[in-house]
């Protein structure tokens, strides 16, 4: 009973602090480091937005070791994106980086947008076939092969997507201008969503008969 | 006394994350779904800014009914505003919705400012006589009659109004670039301030007798 | 010659201010009123950030007419956006509007991205079936059947789509939270951009055989 | 001839870079620097954002001397406001300061708001009795009497109000939280205006008869 | 136990709300009035950015008295910052304000950067040698002297300083365009941090020999 | 004469959208591709604002190839920075990419400030001996030994820098939060500006006597 009068307090405080946010958008302290969430509340707290005294931050909250090792690639589309947000550096902010590794011969990440970062795209190893689609002009793509040293940019809000040539596994270093880039995969989404999609609607949308979007969610079904 | 505790802990959570916003403002959510307040702690929670879990959100959530139901005018200024906010849609954000009626022969929305949003007027019934003032150059009326079929903008932070000309009622359906477009009527805000303005300093602003200000006081005593 | 050395100096000039821009988002004026390009400069212009001297500034430039009339429907998926853009009102700002026709008995708006705004339907006429899909959880489907005075919020960036499930047509009001909302029609883009995607990509992305992927692209050729 | 094709680029040219700027907000230089405009096109040039080349700004472009020049005030409402604006001072950004001198015995600053800032007072001489109307709670009244030395904070987009109630004149120094705060002053932009507004529509907000309002009318006809 | 529960709970809704403000961030009320935090958790709360509910505004929380008291500058640089943040003003929101005391002959504010704020100096008293360096050109020093009712701005995140030249004490008021305008004084953070500078780092960065920066160290050892 | 004429035309209309921009943010195009300068007007065409037509961008806007290339360290500090800006990628928005090469046995990138970016550091070769200094609380050194694989987060507008312990060479890649970072080299605004500071204030500032400071502005002379 306390408890429930202590809990409508604080949401409180925190509302009140939030909500005059608006007029003063200059950071007020030196950077944000995120703490664990001793009770799972789930993805909020991944995204670091809860901040320890800045006191107590410490160099291990800046840091984060291992990037350079390989990660396996045996999967459907043959590519895995190594994300690293304030879950692996509690002090990230403004940005985030990652790595991508692709199969040798045909390893793909698929098309997809990220709606709220910029991409840069560092290649170190392996041959990329990238490209992505603008919106103005409509449907237009554009495309590249890219080399070890190579970098290239992709632009927020726009489907895109990479394709490993070389018959060695690739390896790309992703910069993102946001802590939270955000990832729909397009395939995903529209074959693979739960509840499906009405069956009519995506017949209709991309001019296939029914059965071939069954047999499409079928395929998706479970890559949530 | 656990309770205090657990209560300052989490107030200092909550600014923490906030102060360090002020970095990176790219959505971490795809949107915020407000919850109700259980204990009435006022204006801000009617501002929806208290989000639920992502996973419960549901299409109700998003959804409102009834828009279409005629609203009373009979009132001094002949016009009744219908606003759409987080309290009638919890996933409302970055812009909102209303619908205005006017009485008829004469339905007045009187001179008014939305300090934070454009408004888009569509008018769907009866014939509109609107304004608006400018600040620059200082003080130029701009108006418009309006047909249904119409639609008028009133730009961020003007004067404006609208008075319905038809013998028949008004309906207009408001776009606002704002969740929380804000509203200071002016007559209101002028003469029916609580506590009352100082009559002198209102009789010289206004170029008014102090018996005359005292009547409008009067007049506008309790509209808050 | 001269023409040249001028063209650079005011280019030059007008950079050096949009740098500085950076410390002061204050708007400086009431208004930004588009005017028209003489020299047909395309896009930008119709984005009308090309303004006139406020002292120009007139009614007709914050108004538009004729919104009421219904649109034609009779194209392959069986809708017709008609957005309002500075190039209908060229004193529209931080918002936009626009009006929806749906054909009776699945007239669709079909699966599409708005990458800049939030969008509110305010259903006037017609049944809609209308859907978005989260990414957060991962391709959560959501899902309402509207009728008219029935108003839905599509949150930013997110996935959605409409069917007129009615006998009759269907009309909405869209109201966004952008001047540019942006649109990516999710088919278009994937099986009708221009070059068309490499086959093999797209038939690994969505798991379907290159003939299907060759017929998808006939059938959406020209959709730019 | 030639003459008209550099204008017609010249303008595609920035504004192309304008739209592109949603994306990336930091500052890209140092300051700005406003040059003067020789051709007299008016408020925009006076807001300072044609920005000379950083390599040839001086001292004297962040430098306004002067400030401590008492002002006549021997005017209806017995005050005057001198702004510093990037006019005075070319390289002033993100904030602004003015003087504002009283007459002695009611010398009034009349009710008017500033749109785009919130306002520090600082009070160096006389006595000022000074209030602000809030929007939520609905048309609250806040008053203050400030004495030399006093600090008073009127925030963005309120109307407010100070009168100098010493037998002597009042000098205070306000700081703007933006290098343009706006101005509007309600009884000139209500009574005031360029043309005036109907006065039925007045006498319906104000609540008084139309020749009170046609008084009011005449008394503040060439306010502007 | 219970009291557990309730934190997690009020922390995982502090966050939802923050997390989901990117998309509309106009101020949802009309300021932000700082509560004191009973509990001593530290900076955060020295910013203000817990706020109490509108209702319980007063006067008082927009007021501060006795700025114009002189201030003792009998410290080793001679001069002494008072500042004005919501512990002193808590509806303070966007922009803050200063006086800065100056000893006589010598009185100096060293080297230093407000990483978030553009100053507007404004001198009352004394005589200062002003300057700042500018990043673009890079390296460039600006200089001016200053006297009573001269202004000066000193544009954000550039380092500069004053030095009172009078045989007189000096007063300037400082008005800064955020509310937390931050400092970093350069010679404190390069000699004088906590844990001391690795020494050779120091001697290569500026190229002095390890027993000078041994002595620098001992020097400013305990500024912080 | 007509030339004069033209010029005044474009940069009034370049002014007045700019001013404008003030209400809504939203990127309105995809990207800004920025075009060459053909005039060498210099630093603000080098930040690439100037955008070409979205019609004419191509792939080789969003590519850069060899940053795989090591570069020369045979310099006083031992460290050479690369950095992408649009000169390199002109397609480039919203972030930045830089590789750092620095020599063995101590090549140090001294300390430094990115007034406009977070920065995150991935290592691939060498040993980096890493620090930076905060504000609150004041003059706080974190510092850290970084390997291959290990990645580093520098907080924006903080002073830092990087040591390479190791002898061989190290290489970073160096991810910015703004297109364009910004940096203030602390040793060469201070002791290398142009023209020199007055050695008066350095003395006083850094308890050093003149000659010392007259040492080191000789040794800092020209590194601007």
């Amino acid at each position: 009973m306390r408890g429930g009068y202590f809990h409508a307090t604080c949401t409180f405080f925190a509302l009140a602090s939030l909500l005059a946010s608006g007029d003063d958008f200059t950071p007020q302290v030196d950077f944000c480091v995120a703490i664990n969430n001793p009770n799972g509340n789930g993805a909020y707290f991944s995204n670091g937005e809860l901040c320890k005294n800045a006191e107590a931050a410490k160099a291990e909250d800046f840091y984060f070791s291992g990037l350079d090792a390989t990660r396996e690639t045996d999967n459907r589309v043959g590519s895995t994106i190594t994300l690293l947000s304030t879950n692996q550096i509690p002090g990230l902010d403004g940005l985030s980086l990652a790595r991508t590794d692709y199969a040798p011969n045909g390893g793909l990440n698929p098309p997809h947008i990220h709606p709220h970062a910029t991409e840069i795209l560092t290649l170190l190893r392996g041959i990329l076939h990238v490209g992505f689609i603008t919106s103005s002009p409509e449907n237009r793509l554009i495309t590249k092969t890219l080399h070890p040293g190579d970098v290239f940019v992709f632009p927020i809000g726009l489907i895109h997507y990479q394709l490993n040539t070389a018959n060695n596994s690739a390896l790309a270093i992703n910069s993102f201008s946001s802590k939270n880039p955000g990832v729909i995969t397009i395939a995903n989404a529209i074959f693979g969503s739960h509840p499906p999609h009405n069956r009519e609607i995506l017949a209709k949308a991309f001019q296939l008969n029914t059965d071939t979007i069954n047999f499409l969610q079928q395929r998706f079904k479970g890559n949530q």
